[in-house]
């Protein structure tokens, strides 16, 4: 039932076709947390930030029942800041601006209190600094995931598969995906990524859903036909927050609770483009999730009977 | 529990990055008329073929319990031809040659024998002779699905759009359903589409599954991720006649049975890419159909219970 989220807590600012938002909070750390708190669990964070963050924002994390204990707050030095223009298709983004500022040397620290925590989800970070938490945890969490990024395949592969090797479960895009593995078919890149010495392995499809792999097992996650999405900012961590919170919640890796684990990660990520930055994830109730859950299993339900 | 299905019957000669073939059978009624034969009724088929078809693909074609009464066989002209060559993504095709030859002129001729047909379903023509087809039935199908493509948006949109508001139900894909509407979101474009005058609305979304809307509800099919695809030349055509074929044998229209076909359609559909043209299509038995019904159960099963 706990779970430890590693992952940045930055200052984002982001442009769509829809609007312009300046300095908002942002960071993997962020949207992780905020999702995963909607599962009845206090998500202990470790993270950095500069002399610039501010109490508001530190308090706003704990309204929302995240520990901010390991939160380092560099005196310093300021807080990690992003910048990016997305365009009429949503599907490709530009960064204009990424200062690491405090990510820089980022070290990460476990307070005594996040020791022998249960589930461990690494969000997007150096390979060595996520390996570093998983060394400095006195036991070994029963579940690990872990997201990364095309930039750590590029810079650093071999520390990314070492750290790869040592979690139970990856969660990355298509195009990562075939980046990892040299393979365009997701289900040979499927497999070659799960021999990295992964059990589960989540492929990320944007609007189109997820696929959750096991040795022998693929489920298919619908994406849920929106409106309009704003600003995808964060989705992918939101699902990730999703899934985790929920399996922190439920407390039992089974492939039937993945699969739940993957819906509740598209329901949150699904309200999360809604609207700009965490906007829409400081507003959400369980009714809002429960309704949303319910429109899942419409969109994915059928009842086949083979003959 | 009768089917009448008019598309056209033809030569395709086909390049991929795995092979190549010369002059096979293919066409969309081709397609759709043996994936359709599968759900145990005898597919009444409409088309034109030249003098250079062939007896053996006319046998062959009733060999699968195809009824070919309503193909035309004009004495001085020669049979569709189509040759394309997809690239490696196999999202991209290029078409080499397109010489319409028996059909650029076809005028769709309905036997005695097919009249009072309960399931129509309309393959990608010119949408002139779509309507000829329904105004040429002494009795409205009880039910009418057609196929269409971006060539008749350019060409002759009114004509289409006149078509469509004739018919039940409506199957393109993402792109084609992006220009029709005009909007970019396929939830919006679903409803724009819908309001043209149709009761569903199918979008397909080649490897990521389809999507099916009425007015009030929506439906998600999975992709089935593959190792390989060999060739998607006549996949939307299997799709469809997997579906059409499915919705005629049940013969009872409602939104549990549409979501099935679009299963069925699935189903036969990514047989369909796993060899070249229609070869797999002719090699198939029922239990390869139900194991492959299995596989889709399991690909989009889940039990959540959101509290």
């Amino acid at each position: 039932m706990s779970l430890l989220i590693v992952g940045s807590v930055a200052f984002d600012a982001i442009e769509t076709p829809f609007g312009k938002t300046d300095r908002i909070l942002g960071g993997a750390g962020t949207y992780i947390s905020l999702a995963a708190s909607y599962f009845g669990i206090q998500p202990k964070l470790i993270s950095v930030v500069g002399n610039d963050f501010g109490n508001e924002n530190l308090e706003l994390l704990q309204k929302y029942n995240i520990d901010i204990e390991g939160i380092q707050i560099k005196k310093d030095e300021k807080t990690f800041f992003w910048s990016g223009k997305y365009h009429n298709d949503m599907n490709t983004r530009q960064t204009l601006v990424t200062e690491l500022n405090s990510l820089e040397k980022f070290d990460p620290e476990i307070p005594d209190s996040y020791q022998n925590v249960e589930f461990l989800m690494l969000g997007n970070l150096s390979p060595v600094v996520q390996r570093q938490v998983i060394e400095r945890l006195t036991v070994r969490p029963k579940f690990i995931a872990m997201d990364t990024m095309n930039f750590w395949m590029n810079i650093m592969l071999d520390e990314l598969l070492k750290t790869i090797s040592m979690v139970d479960m990856l969660i990355i895009n298509d195009e990562e995906a075939r980046q990892l593995s040299g393979e365009y078919s997701l289900l040979k890149a499927a497999r070659k990524i799960l021999s990295f010495g992964l059990k589960y392995l989540i492929i990320k499809k944007g609007e189109h859903g997820a696929l959750l792999f096991s040795e022998n097992q693929i489920f298919s996650a619908p994406g849920l036909p929106l409106e309009e999405v704003f600003d995808p900012t964060g989705a992918g961590d939101t699902f990730a927050g999703g899934l985790i919170g929920y399996l922190a919640r439920e407390n039992q890796i089974t492939f039937e609770n993945l699969k739940n684990g993957v819906i509740a990660g598209s329901a949150m990520a699904s309200f999360n483009v809604q609207k700009f930055g965490v906007e829409q994830l400081l507003d959400l109730n369980q009714k809002m999730i429960y309704e949303r859950l319910q429109q899942f299993v419409q969109l994915a339900h059928f009842n086949y009977q083979p003959m």
